[in-house]
């Protein structure tokens, strides 16, 4: 992944300020993972996984929506922890070891995860409980 | 699923003429898997799985592509068996228990599979000689 102008779904640009590979994990408080077609990229970026992997050692927030939890799989840090996600890949996450529920948030210490943007009121009220 | 006309991805127009529930699998010789957005809907129904099931019970032909072997995560077949898929779902397979490959075309007895698009001669080339 790397900086500068992308576009997104809807047409809308974004600017990249920074790539996974000049990412220093160590700056950063929360780790958010949105979810579509986006995680099944980021989880093949190996400097995208070390991030991760970071936060999790670290006992660090993480949040992850929808097929957010897809990289959270290829961290290989799902197993044992409660989680929900997108209905279409459940049963990834719970191949995985994840323990999940069928909730519109599901908290894990400081992880939090969410199924679907209906469920973003939750994810981000219980998001932003982690930061404080 | 339902009997009926749906529209592709690139707006043709397909006739359904079986719905899932309505299909004996013992009336089918062989159980083709495509991918694409497909298979994260095809496996959240029960009778797709059901029909899944009796292909690998049975020990009858399975072909399946790029994200198609989704759906035998969620049949609970994949464990075990030699596969391949698209890149960005492999971590899933592998979680799952497959023996993952990086080949055009993996052949698992009467199961054979395939990355993506590019690897659709070899898919075609293996899934009919399982019908010979």
């Amino acid at each position: 992944m790397k900086k500068g102008k992308i576009k997104g779904k809807y047409g809308y640009d974004v600017e990249v300020d920074i790539a996974f590979k000049d990412v220093n994990p160590e700056d950063y408080d929360i780790l958010v993972i949105s979810g579509g077609k986006g995680p099944e990229k980021m989880r093949l970026d190996k400097d995208a996984l070390e991030i991760t992997k970071h936060f999790f050692e670290k006992n660090k927030p993480v949040a992850a929506i929808c097929h957010g939890p897809q990289v959270l799989v290829s961290a290989g840090v799902i197993k044992g922890r409660k989680a929900t996600c997108w209905i279409g890949i459940r049963d990834d996450i719970i191949a995985a070891g994840a323990l999940y529920e069928d909730s519109e948030v599901v908290i894990d210490g400081n992880f939090v995860s969410s199924r679907s943007p209906d469920d973003l009121y939750a994810f981000g009220r219980e998001m932003i409980k982690l930061l404080k």
